[in-house]
């Protein structure tokens, strides 16, 4: 007899950098294993010596610091269960169709992070009371279409974000050390934001009395409602109420009977408070089942809804998320030029037969 | 120093059954490589044991024949580069969409098969001569949504097209023998025609004197012109002229300066003679570059194609294939209830900024 191994597989998108998705509709756990982690980069790969692990310390704090791998091991550690979803996910999606990767519905994982807070790493340090930001900066740089020269991946957090206790220099990923392509050895982990705020590779940090404005902050990541002109742009910064429908999958053909249809749904200001189905295109919303992951507020919620259905025909699916702020998921996204944060109600198409 | 090994995978599109599509853009090898192949199966995957390796040969022969594994090793072997390419091959491209796996560019791969002619098997057997079609019945087997029982996947061809000397019987794959999921031991090839002919696990051939009736051969694999009714319905058989582009991607941001644009095509009645590239949505066409495969005449051809870009903007890529039987991709895709054979013109968007 054979042994056969079916298995699900990352969804390559581009190798050159390696952009590769999840396939987030054969996936039913609470922490997306390491190897089904979605995996977005800016550049290649970096490449640096053991001899460097740790962070340096810059800007207006009372010394320049390093602080090494090991020193971070020993301190008091504390772990979370994150989401972590690039900002582009879903950027298929939009019509008028946009640039850049197009992501479907797998650029977000989720699994449990540790690491310190950064507030306790810096607390000794003496930030200033001028400071306004905190940069990070990662070991990957490379060039950009858009403009001339090489740049590292560098990203900045306001004080106060940057200084919430949950706000993370992480070194493990599901209980072992992070793997290389997801940021080893230490990672901002910044719950509640668009991953593009969870610096990989981080190799310093700098405390900064105005606002930064490298290109992965002030083009990149930035809301333009316009298509011709920059008029009315804003940061992207925390994650919007959403939710995916994982089955059944889009024009799946299915029997008449009984099908569990299920999903996730996640936010990045409170908690998930309601889920509603519908299974006729939107006329009438059914409440659904929701499963929280005890102790932890940022995981996203997994839901499922039990449809039995009698009549052979087409039916168009959606599921909408709304959150503890109040927040619901849109008919319609957002059209933005970049192709940020789309959530607009998740719609499956059927056909019973 | 960090080794970094960055691979595509396999696109899932769905576990039960098996169906992953090839990662097509990030391929440029002549063969694909058996990791690479695409999956599409209608059922799980059969059991089985080994003492049941071979065929059984029923019907209008002189003998209902067992031939076994070791035997069919032993014979005259030829093998032939063959192109499979699910005959739902870009069906997410059609408009109105169509119920059905959603399969992108990638449900196509190449490579070496070897095997017996299966006219060298049957000729002892002395085909009768009121024989109309052969049938290939495989092990896999399972229940339909569209109707009650179990169904063995089973298809037939025309007496002249399975006597064709390049109708093989199949047990090697790129010098290996055929790996399980791709239909070991045996699996029937038929050069031309969409890869639903070429049937996995093939266990039992039965010579008719009639047209074969099975779902896999009058209600699937067959082209519905009309939405509500199946007027005008005829079988799904031979490749249809197509093309590929592999790169650049689809909405991908690119630079000003050289860009080479590369891509596969292939048909399945005589050879590709022309591929035609625009750069302007249409407007001009240019002749490219093409390589064939030395004594292959059933392979797709690698095309290239140097683009020098000067001016930032939007630009709308084409490819479009001719054959040696005069056929050209059409502008406009034949829709069909199914979604098969989708084969319009190529298109890729891109951004040069």
């Amino acid at each position: 007899m054979h042994q056969v191994n079916v298995i699900p597989y990352l969804t390559t998108k581009n190798l050159n950098p390696e952009n590769q998705e999840s396939p987030i509709h054969f996936l039913s756990k609470w922490k997306t294993p390491e190897e089904y982690f979605y995996l977005r980069n800016h550049f290649s790969y970096p490449h640096f010596y053991d001899m460097h692990f740790g962070l340096m310390v810059d800007g207006l704090v009372s010394n320049t610091t390093f602080i090494s791998y090991r020193n971070i091991l020993s301190m008091k550690s504390k772990s979370i269960v994150v989401p972590l979803e690039c900002a582009g996910n879903k950027r298929s999606k939009f019509v008028p169709k946009v640039y850049g990767e197009q992501w479907e519905e797998g650029a977000i994982s989720q699994g449990k992070w540790r690491g310190i807070s950064l507030r306790d790493l810096l607390s000794p340090l003496h930030i200033s009371p001028t400071a306004k930001e905190i940069v990070f900066i990662g070991k990957d740089f490379g060039k950009r279409t858009d403009m001339l020269g090489l740049f590292y991946y560098a990203r900045s957090l306001p004080i106060s974000k940057a200084l919430d206790p949950d706000t993370l220099i992480a070194y493990e990923y599901n209980d072992k050390p992070i793997t290389f392509k997801h940021g080893f050895p230490l990672r901002l982990i910044v719950p509640s934001w668009y991953a593009m705020a969870s610096v990989k590779w981080l190799q310093w940090i700098v405390v900064i009395d105005h606002e930064f404005n490298g290109p992965f902050q002030n083009v990149d990541y930035v809301y333009y409602p316009n298509k011709e002109t920059d008029k009315g742009k804003f940061p992207v910064t925390v994650l919007i109420v959403n939710s995916t429908i994982q089955k059944p999958l889009d024009f799946e053909i299915l029997d008449t009977g009984k099908h569990v249809i299920t999903g996730i749904a996640w936010t990045g200001k409170g908690t998930i408070k309601k889920v509603e189905i519908s299974t006729d295109n939107g006329k009438t919303w059914n409440t659904v089942f929701i499963k929280y992951l005890s102790n932890e507020s940022y995981s996203w919620v997994r839901w499922s809804y039990e449809w039995e259905v009698k009549n052979k025909g087409e039916y168009t699916i959606k599921s909408r998320a709304t959150d503890s702020e109040g927040r619901v998921q849109p008919e319609e996204p957002f059209w933005n030029r970049k192709g940020y944060g789309y959530n607009a109600v998740s719609s499956v198409t059927v056909k019973v037969e």
